[in-house]
Formats: C-alpha cells, structure tokens, sequence
C-alpha cells in the first residue's frame, strides 16, 4: 500500500490505472479509522481493482466552535488499518493543497443540506458536497462507498451524484456497532468511561422506535416522546433532534403510510460529544 | 458527425473514446451556431482527436423575464455548421434530460458571480457553473474550448475548474468579430438593420478604451466617461454598466498599475436587445 498526498500525483495515477482499464473504489474519511471505516474498505475491495482511502480533515465542513482542530488524528495509525482492510492507496493531501488560494467554488444541495445535522451545523453539508465532488474528480472512482452511519450525508451525495452526472456507482454501507449497540465513530474516543456507557441510549431509542413503528404504532409524536424520555434517563444526555423523515427528500413525516420506509434519525449530546446515528424502518 | 442527446449515451461513448486513448474535447453552446462558434470548434479540433459540440440553452442561467423561450433555435443548421466546422459529435439534450425530477445540486463560484453581468442577471452564473460542471461529467473532456467574448464566463470556468480538480485544459478563444467590429452573438439576430448598425458602438468603445490606456490615461473614471458618451450618441443604446476591472478577480478597479493587464467590459442594450463586449488590454 502507498501514501499520496499530492493532488496533482493522485490525479495523474487515477488517470492511468483508468486506462489501463482497472476499476477504482473510493471511500472518502476523515481518518482515525474503526472498524465502520474497515467494513466500508471491505466493500470497496470486494468491488474494486484498485481501494483509495481519503483521508482528510475537511475544515470546510466544520462550523466555527466545533472540533476541526482537535478531531483526532493519527496518520500511522490509519494506514495500517487502510492496509489491513485491503486498501491499495490512501490518499491523505493537506488543506492548502485541497483549498489553494483563491479558492471560490462549492457545491451545494438545496433543501436536503439545511434540515437535520445542517439545522444544527449552517454551511457543513456544502462542505461535504464540496469536497466530495473535489475527491470524486481527483480519484476518478467508478464506485464510492459511504457509510448509513452518516444517512443525512449519503442522500446528499446520492442527489449530487445524480445531479452533476457523476459518473460512478454510490454504495451506502451499513452502520457497524460495539457490542451494546453505540454505532463507531471517531467522535467516540471523546467520551468518558460513564459517557461512553450511557452513549448507548441513541441506539436503544432507535431499536425502541423500530419495534413501535413495525408493531403499527402511527403516532409518530407518541414514538418521539418515549425515545426523549428513554434518552433523558440517562444524565448526560442532551437531545439536539429526534426526527422520523423521507429516507430521499428527509423532510419530518407527519403521518406513516403501510408499506413506506423511514428514516428514524437523531443527535444527542452526551457530555461535550455529540453523537449521531439512524435507523430505517419499513412502516 | 452524430447526434446524440442521452445524457447516459453521451457519457459511455465519452467513457469508450477515453479508454481507447482518444482525446476528446469539448466546444458548450447555446446553438444557433455562427462564426464565432465555429472558431472555437476549430480551436477544439486542432487539440482533440474528437470533438464534441454540445447545443444545450440551458434554463438554469435565464432569469425570469429573460429570453429563454425566444432564444434562436435552429438544430438543422446547427448541425450543418458544426460540421463543417470540424465536429464529429454534436451533443443535445433536451431540458428534462437534464433536469431530471428532484434536481436540487448546483455549483456556486462566489464573489466571481454577482459581479458585472451577475449584478444584471442574478442566479445566471450559477446556472452557468451548475451546466458546466454537468457537461464536463457527461462529456468527459480533456480540453474545453470557452469564447473570450464572455469573459466573466470564462474567469468562473477557469475557477471551477481549479477549484472541483476537473482533470482538464481550457483554452479560451478570441472573440470573433463582424466587418464593423461588432462581437458575433447569437442575439445579434433580434436587431433591426438600424439597431445592427449602432451596435458597433460597442467595440468601438473597447477600443477607445484600449487607445486611452495604450497611451497612458491613469483616469479610469475619464475613460468610463468617454466611452459613455460615445455609446450616448447612439439613439437606441442604453448603458447597463461599463467596467474596467482585474480580468481574474473581475474586481473594479481603482488605479492602474504600469504592465498590469485589465479586462475592460460592458453590456449596452440597442433597442430591446442586450449585447455584451470586452477587451483585455495592458496598462
């Protein structure tokens, strides 16, 4: 496995391997890589020739307050778990080879980018849809893989796919979960050992509003106030938003119909971690 | 020459010629082909192995009350002139191919698009950045031939292309001009024989500008002047703004460095139809 971290490099190399007809798989992270980041590496490698991992700290999704500077990091670490999990190339390169001065352009994904985690964090999916369309171009992949873990973000990549004419196929990946259901994210290390043990309460509201939803239940208030109230048992909690959506246009749904799927989705702050995570469910 | 107008037919022939080593090179239009157009066909067909025309007007960059529905069609002819010019493809998808149902991405070049023909035609560039970037998925091109003619046009494609990382050269053209001076446009259609006569104020103001800066006139406020009052005596012209600017940032400038080069530009209504000129000239 190699590390690249020139753009241009990076570029050059997708170019070939595309014509010497090998097909390329990307799976954009933002590195300290778990066992999600390896599950999604897997599905690449099962569909691929040649497995790029990104990985790259986006400081354009990250609002001003939050954790650019402090997101873990750990380089090493990353491409021996990349490696482990079947990946050919990461490419890591640093902002101001991704940002060069002068930068001007995004991308934006209207309606779908100011619900839910954009209600709480203004301009952070434009940052996504912008470096995603940025990595798309310089890996040049004909599969990329995202995970469910990150649901708001894989809809919004779905439309910008769609929409731009990326030519490439979009795998959403399941959410992978410790034992007691707390689904991996980086974002995890930051908990204390009582936190990280309560941080199991969003998994166990969205099992509850899974089980309520499939044994008919339709009062989708009615399901929200028992997950607030099971989240709320646990004293570090602080719920941002509970929300049952559209899995596509994840506009709040007022009434379910027999038959359709929902996307049952929250964040939660437990101490100063906010977590997030999602089920979907067939009403 | 062929015609194709699947976007998706589009995309795999792009993606076969690729992979047979061809390179190929895109030439995007509005259609109603003139002169103008077939020069940058020929630039195109002097770099590519094939080259691929795209007739598309394109909703996304026509305000409301603009043009849109009248705008000159005439695929017959088209064809023909693409043809002769050197194309071999000539790529025409109707709107709703493009625009497919639920459509909600677009491409933003901020600080580039609310300038000059921006401040006159909001949500134009966007529309233009959002097409752009879609044709360069669908096409796949390795070079990109853009008409110096619209300049700002040209600065915001230049910046979409640096900064989403599309793998791709563009080469800006000159403008091809009439007998009188006056800019080939598809619009020059809708002027009468006494409004096409007048609207050779247009160029003969870039190039009193070009005289003035030529010979050392630092005043850019007197030259503004001037050009306004000879584009005045036009009975039928009326001044939507006259701009002396830095041809990258397309910032209005203030005083004129000795050696620096600055994008002169104007759009000028002759009767009801709107024509747009520039010159790029060292100071």
């Amino acid at each position: 496995m190699k590390t690249v971290t020139s753009t241009r490099a990076m570029q050059r190399s997708a170019e070939e391997l595309r014509r010497a007809g090998k097909r390329i798989a990307l799976v954009p992270t933002m590195g300290y890589l778990h066992e999600g980041h390896q599950s999604l590496i897997r599905a690449a490698r099962a569909r691929a020739d040649v497995v790029i991992v990104s990985v790259f700290v986006n400081p354009l999704q990250f609002g001003p307050g939050e954790d650019y500077s402090t997101y873990p990091r750990d380089m090493a670490r990353d491409e021996k778990l990349a490696a482990s999990a079947g990946a050919d190339i990461v490419f890591a390169p640093p902002p101001d080879e991704m940002y060069r001065k002068g930068h001007r352009a995004s991308v934006l994904v209207e309606g779908l980018s100011d619900v839910l985690e954009g209600r709480s964090r203004p301009g952070h999916f434009r940052g996504v849809a912008t470096v995603v369309a940025k990595l798309f171009n310089i890996t040049k992949p004909h599969v990329a893989v995202f995970g469910q873990k990150d649901a708001q973000q894989a809809a919004i990549v779905r439309r910008l796919v769609e929409d731009l004419d990326f030519d490439l196929e979009l795998i959403v990946a399941p959410t992978v979960r410790e034992g007691d259901g707390l689904a991996m994210s980086s974002r995890n290390v930051y908990l204390s050992v009582d936190e990280r043990a309560q941080a199991a309460v969003l998994s166990r509201s969205l099992r509850l509003a899974e089980e309520r939803i499939r044994a008919g239940e339709r009062d989708l208030e009615a399901i929200r106030t028992e997950m607030s109230a099971l989240i709320a048992a646990e004293p570090a909690a602080r719920i941002d938003y509970i929300s049952i959506a559209d899995p596509a246009t994840l506009q709040d749904l007022t009434a379910l119909e027999p038959g359709e799927m929902v996307l049952v989705s929250l964040a939660v702050r437990i101490g100063r971690t906010r977590l997030i995570d999602n089920t979907t469910v067939k009403a």
